[in-house]
């Protein structure tokens, strides 16, 4: 983020100044910008940056305990630069937040410099080792040109001059966010490779008399938590490498002035970004909660990739503020619908198809199950409409409406989402096709049926309300599910395999190439620095104490 | 578990010997029964056990890697005793698994007995301090009279006795897994206290220009975030102590030789387990994101608190094989009904209704929301006999058949749990009300609604398959929803408090009464020991080399 900031918000002038340092290491650089009280809400961040026009400086300060800065990561001890996004007041007027580059520690003995709060924020639940940092100001001053002033700029005398449009912004916060869509699938990827591959391994239960135990891979239940999985991993990654094409388009037409397409990709992105890290946070507790004790191990590294994708469901967008963003942007295209406008964006021209009473009929086959998808979202985001509507006509203000329309516009938003993940993983696949063994093409086609059918399932509610499916139908499907799974069985092993993650990036010892499983557990279990001794000093310092005492 | 299995297991003679020892802590002990390669199937334990007449002692053996014991806590470095499952040998014959109690440490040194390896198992999700331990045995011999002799007996010259039904060790894993369900109840509610506590604290956005910033707990998506976990909470915590008390009663008939009910009550402990563990595990998450990224602190205790939680999840019976031990109860009962037997269970007992085509129609109530939940689960439990029937009929055995039904078999067990839930939770309530003054009848009746309600919704497809609720009564239903969240929003910090916990049992910096949130956050922050010093040793050790190399 520090280098990418230095790249997007500076001028061609400080280009030159910082991105060498950067690019030397010798500005250690991170971004911060969230507050301990400030989050979602931009515009109430508290850190000050006030210019002082007689020395051409902004003083820093950090009024209050909430405005300290909180997270950055490597604030706690290795950078010595940050980007700070602070409130800017000039001529006695704030004109909102700017980022400035600041240096926080010397460069010869890395103390904090004088004027400088800084430290680390304590354990977390994963990350550990990202040192996140806090800091805060008093009166500390920094000279003019460390403003950021490729968008607007500080003159000499003070005066603000805005010169470019925000929405540019959004261009890293997209980038971001495309990135972790893909960082989840291969994260949910290696999950489903580790608790596949143990499956196999494991043996348990003796259904038969006299037969030995199957691989716990065998049975039903285990094929349900696991295979949806691998499916998972190949429809996230495939729409993750879909979306970075997509937004390389926007990013170009952009580059040659056309601002079109942005809400679009915008919506795009924040919707994948927390669909994407919801399913993948959930399909790794899967996995773990699928290899039971040993699943609970950190050496199984499930536990860390829990850690570090649940992280993902908050960070670069809290999921419930995106779905909100993403519902934004379809309920503005619902209502260019029931003005009759039919130029819409490609992700949404499906919506013009539900809106208004079609022949449509339900159907149990891929494109059936992705239209249902449709009708769903379509339903959602009427209702979420209507339920908005509903509110203003009783008088309520447009964002009290909003918010009591907000759960039918989170589940709008997710709806669209599940469409989107769907048509584009079928779609991809289908044209890869041409180019892949009829055998190959056969199981990723199972892998997408898989997908279709497990969510049709999981969303029959929605479906059975917005769609016209039928009980024969859902049966159908449920055996269909079942043929899938045990279609897949052969293959399962394989398709781990397939997705080619080294050992040493798996890290796991329930989840190596060689099935070694046992060995590694206990060989790891072994390196506990609590086995150094045969007798750990807890005996001494309390066991035998409390003996000696209880004889008295 | 070890002074309860010495409780439960030991004849008198030796509980004389033994349960003075443990009471005194002499003998500090653990349950060491689950082995690297083996949990849930018991019978596929490979530590051995064979008695030698000569001496009259049993000599342990870990002949495997797999058959080296793991998890048992305290194992790592605190036990000098374990209550050790072994298969037992005697005349040359395997009389299955029984327990032996073990001396495995020096009681003066602490030092392990030769012939015994022991250790710590290595780093985990949670339960840091548990010190889980590893155990193996080569040669280890220990006198006759330790092994456990209440139910069966091995006489001196090696002739087995088999004294007692195994059915009643089903009493020690009942008591268990009540205590599970209990403990699960109470840990969601502290998340529940830590999220809306904080959400009472937190301000974020500006939905109104120059209105200041509310409280996170007056978005209604936050709302449905953490109302629903105050309402489990009260929810799981009367259905674990209605199932206390039902425990009580048929255990008090067990002393009577009454063995009836048994059956229902393994089914109903296992069950009730899985869902619980299952519904606070996923609650709580649910709070800690609904705290953002404070909620990713370990200082708030929500990481804890999961890590907790999720455990139990596996351990004292997986859920999915504890709701698979449910289903057969419920297929058993089901063959009962079908021929034409109608002295069932209580809990049961609401199948008979939905045998036959009734004349049931949906009604939008508690008891409409009850009833449907009923059809529900007799139509789940019908679909898995029928999945099994007709894989039975293709020619497949009866386990292959039980696999192949499985998923429909889980389902059905859940179903019927929900049943139990609700209308124990309902029916506590109501019948508490006449002690309660009317306001805290009306709020306790709040969240009884909004938990059918909520499940109503959550399992909407299942109704609309197996009930006759319409669209209609589903709108009705999200938009009653919404009200109550309404209703509910004006003592959500009074429940919390409610429910009683003292600030040092919660552990949180998001969560105390005071609402010291931020204060609390930097307090834990600069106790932490990566602050002790201004500049990290990582800055001499890595940062400051690398410069210098730079430089050459």
């Amino acid at each position: 983020m520090f280098i990418a900031t230095i790249w997007g918000l500076m001028n061609d002038e400080q280009k030159a100044e910082w991105l060498p340092k950067a690019m030397e290491m010798k500005a250690i650089g991170t971004y911060a910008q969230t507050e301990l009280g400030h989050g979602t809400f931009l515009r109430g961040l508290e850190t000050t940056a006030t210019y002082d026009p007689e020395t051409e400086e902004f003083i820093l300060n950090t009024p209050t305990l909430t405005a300290y800065k909180w997270w950055p990561g490597g604030l706690g001890h290795t950078v010595n630069h940050c980007i700070v996004v602070a409130q800017l007041y000039t001529q006695g007027k704030c004109h909102g937040i700017q980022p400035f580059i600041v240096q926080i520690r010397d460069l010869e003995t890395h103390m904090p410099l004088p004027g400088v709060h800084v430290g680390e924020i304590g354990p977390k639940m994963g990350f550990q080792t990202a040192n996140n940092g806090f800091l805060g100001f008093k009166n500390f001053r920094i000279p003019r040109k460390n403003m950021l002033m490729r968008n607007s700029e500080v003159k000499k005398d003070g005066t603000f001059v805005r010169s470019r449009s925000d929405k540019l912004t959004y261009g890293t916060m997209v980038i971001v966010r495309v990135n972790i869509v893909n960082d989840a699938a291969m994260q949910l990827s290696a999950a489903a490779i580790i608790a596949v591959r143990y499956s196999a391994v494991r043996h348990q239960s003796q259904p038969k008399p006299n037969e030995p135990e199957p691989q716990i891979l065998d049975y039903v239940t285990q094929q349900r938590k696991l295979f949806i999985n691998i499916a998972t991993g190949h429809a996230l990654r495939i729409v993750g490498r879909w979306l970075w094409k997509t937004m390389l388009g926007v990013l170009q037409n952009i580059s040659e002035g056309n601002l079109e397409q942005l809400p679009e990709l915008h919506a795009l992105s924040c919707c994948l970004k927390a669909v994407c890290t919801q399913d993948c946070t959930a399909g790794i507790e899967q996995c773990r909660l699928a290899c039971g004790g040993h699943g609970y191990m950190k050496s199984s590294n499930l536990p860390l990739l829990y850690g570090l994708t649940t992280a993902a469901m908050t960070y670069e967008g809290e999921n419930t503020v995106l779905l909100l963003q993403t519902a934004r942007f379809l309920l503005k295209t619902w209502t260019q619908i029931l003005e009759g406008d039919t130029k819409l964006n490609p992700t949404v021209l499906y919506l013009l198809n539900f809106a208004k009473p079609t022949d449509y009929r339900w159907e149990n086959t891929n494109q059936g199950i992705i239209k249902g998808f449709q009708a769903v979202a379509a339903g959602k985001i009427k209702t979420a409409y209507d339920t908005a509507m509903k509110h203003v006509g009783a008088g309520k203000s447009q964002e009290e409406a909003w918010n009591l329309a907000s759960i039918q516009l989170v589940e709008a938003s997710e709806a669209h989402c599940r469409v989107i993940i769907c048509e584009v993983f079928s779609n991809e696949i289908q044209r890869a096709s041409n180019t892949l063994s009829p055998n190959l093409s056969r199981v990723l086609q199972q892998l997408v049926e898989l997908y279709l059918v497990h969510w049709a399932l999981e969303k029959k509610g929605d479906i059975l309300l917005y769609s016209t499916i039928s009980r024969d139908d859902i049966a159908a499907l449920r055996i269909r599910y079942e043929e899938l799974l045990a279609l897949i069985r052969p293959n399962a092993v394989g398709l781990a395999d397939g997705f080619d993650f080294r050992d040493e990036v798996l890290n796991s010892t329930l989840g190596a190439y060689d099935g070694r499983v046992y060995e590694r557990l206990m060989e790891e279990a072994l390196k506990s620095p609590l086995n150094a001794e045969p007798v750990n000093s807890s005996f001494h310092k309390y066991i035998k104490p409390f003996w000696e005492k209880a004889k008295l």
